[in-house]
Parts: structure tokens; C-alpha cells; sequence
């Protein structure tokens, strides 16, 4: 099973494809897609747009896993966040991925066991569940990973339909 | 000139189409798309781009206008309606409708001349600009006319670029 996880954000968008087999975990790729700060919101929506459609037709992840957002995070974020999300969750549709919603306690719980956990210990919990040599920089990029593991293991322990899918 | 106006939203979007020829607004078409509450977000958002894709496709605007949030909303409408916004964001990008976002308190200015009037005195200036026998139902369609009128009153006073292009 192919997971695609993903930070959304309009300037930096984070992503971590997984192959889930059996109990094994194992990275396929991650990184990030950035856009310019000197495009419109429009146009750095369809630039991201362009791109994840392209990668979700290469890769084929039969699940999507998205990030969602800190509840004491402002109005305005919330809604430029909320606009990257729109555009991944658009893509994700058109391909018939599967699509999951986590929030951030959520993949705290499932990757380090506590949802207290600070980005350190993610990090160092996603660098150690994929068997990496380093952390996966950027830090988007690590959240997309910690994203799909998080889908992962709610897909292997059955509480998919607990985790807050979309 | 061909302005489209959208009031965002995922369980409803309203849309309002008006012809501009030197100062006289003209209505073309109005109305709102629904979605089904037994759709998952990601579908509601399929269901709308497809919608207003095929919109844009046979009516061509030229400028796409959309009514941004209050900034008294909360983080979970910010979300939601951010991820319609983003949805119709890319739909305009796509098809290189020039876009603008004007705030309620923008709207209000322009349609009423008052920054506070409220939705009953914007639903009849909406009717009385655009010469409709009748306020334009439901609500989402009128907010969609309205900031329809604030774009073509901006074009027609130059003041777009104040006006918080996106």
C-alpha cells in the first residue's frame, strides 16, 4: 500500500511518499514544492496543483494522508492553509486516492507515542521508524512523513475510520 | 466586460454573473451550486471545481471576484471556506480569469456606500443596481452579485489594485 502524506502550505508544501508492507515501513521519496512569493494566491495554488497532480500520476499512492490544523492557529492562516488543503484534497479526488485527515495530535500519538511530543522527537522517531541515515529536511518534509506514518499505523491497528478521513 | 462573483463555501457556493458596459451593470445569470452533506470534503470540492469549471468554460469571464472572510470568523470556518476558496482560485487560474478578492466591509462600501449596512440594505442595492424585479435569492447568490458590483464599481474607479488582489 502506497501513501502519499502531505504538509499543506501555499509558499512551502511538504510531501512523503511511504510503501506500507505488511509491518514495514519504507520511504519512496520526500521533499517539498515551494512557490514564488512574487506570484498571486492563484497562481501559486495552480502552480502546486500542476505539481502534486503530476506526482499523484507518476507514483499512484492509493492513500492520501493530510495534515490538518492547530486549533489555536489564527483566522488567517487557517484560511490560507485552508486553500492549499482545498487544492490537495481537489487533486487527491480526481485521482480516487483515499483520503485521510490527521491532526497534529493525532500523528504525535501514532509516531512518537505522546501527543505532547515536540518536533525534535518527531523527527527523530520519523528518521527511525523509515530507517534513515538523516532527518528528513525540511521540516514540511518530515510533517508529510510523520502524516503517513500516522496513516499507516491507523490502517494496520483498524482505526482508519477513528482518525478524522474526510 | 464580464465579471463573475463568488461567495465561497463547501455546503454552498453562490455565483453572480453581470455584463459591464461603461458604467451599466447588467445581470446575466445568478444562483448557487450545492453539495450533498454525505459527500467527504474532498468530493464537495471535486463537485464544485467540476461545476464551476464547466461554468467558466461556456461563460468566459474575464475577472473572477470573491468575497474574502470577516476577520471575526473562526479557525474551523477559515479552514472550510479557505479550501473552497482555493478550489476556486485554481478553477479561475486555470482559466486565466483575472482575479480580485474584496472584503465584506470593501462590498458593503461599494454596493451601499456604508461599510455597516447590513444584508437586508446589500440585497436591495443589489436588486436596484442590476434592475431585478426581485432581491436574488438565496442570500449566497446576492453576496455573489455584490461583490460582482464592488469589482466592476472598482474597475470603473481604478481603484482595483487597492483592492486586495489575490
Amino acid at each position: 500500500m502506497r501513501i502519499l502524506g502531505i504538509d499543506p502550505g501555499t509558499a512551502i508544501m511538504g510531501f512523503g511518499l511511504i510503501e506500507k508492507n505488511g509491518n514495514k515501513l519504507t520511504v519512496l521519496d520526500y521533499g517539498c514544492w515551494r512557490t514564488g512569493a512574487d506570484l498571486s494566491a492563484a497562481d501559486r495554488l495552480l502552480a502546486l496543483y500542476n505539481t502534486l497532480s503530476d506526482f499523484l500520476s507518476i507514483h499512484h499512492p492509493d492513500h492520501l494522508a493530510v495534515e490538518s490544523l492547530f486549533f489555536n492557529s489564527n483566522v488567517k492562516t487557517a484560511l490560507t492553509v485552508g486553500q492549499a488543503r482545498g487544492v490537495v484534497l481537489l487533486a487527491g479526488a480526481q485521482k480516487e486516492c483515499r483520503i485521510a485527515e490527521y491532526t497534529p495530535l493525532q500523528v504525535k500519538q501514532a509516531v512518537v507515542g505522546y501527543g505532547k511530543a515536540d518536533k525534535k522527537q518527531v523527527q527523530f522517531m520519523v528518521r527511525a521508524l523509515l530507517g534513515l541515515s538523516v532527518v528528513p529536511q525540511p521540516d514540511d518534509a518530515a510533517d508529510a512523513l510523520a502524516v503517513a506514518i500516522c496513516h499507516g499505523h491507523c490502517c494496520r491497528s483498524g482505526t482508519v475510520g477513528e482518525c478524522a478521513g474526510v
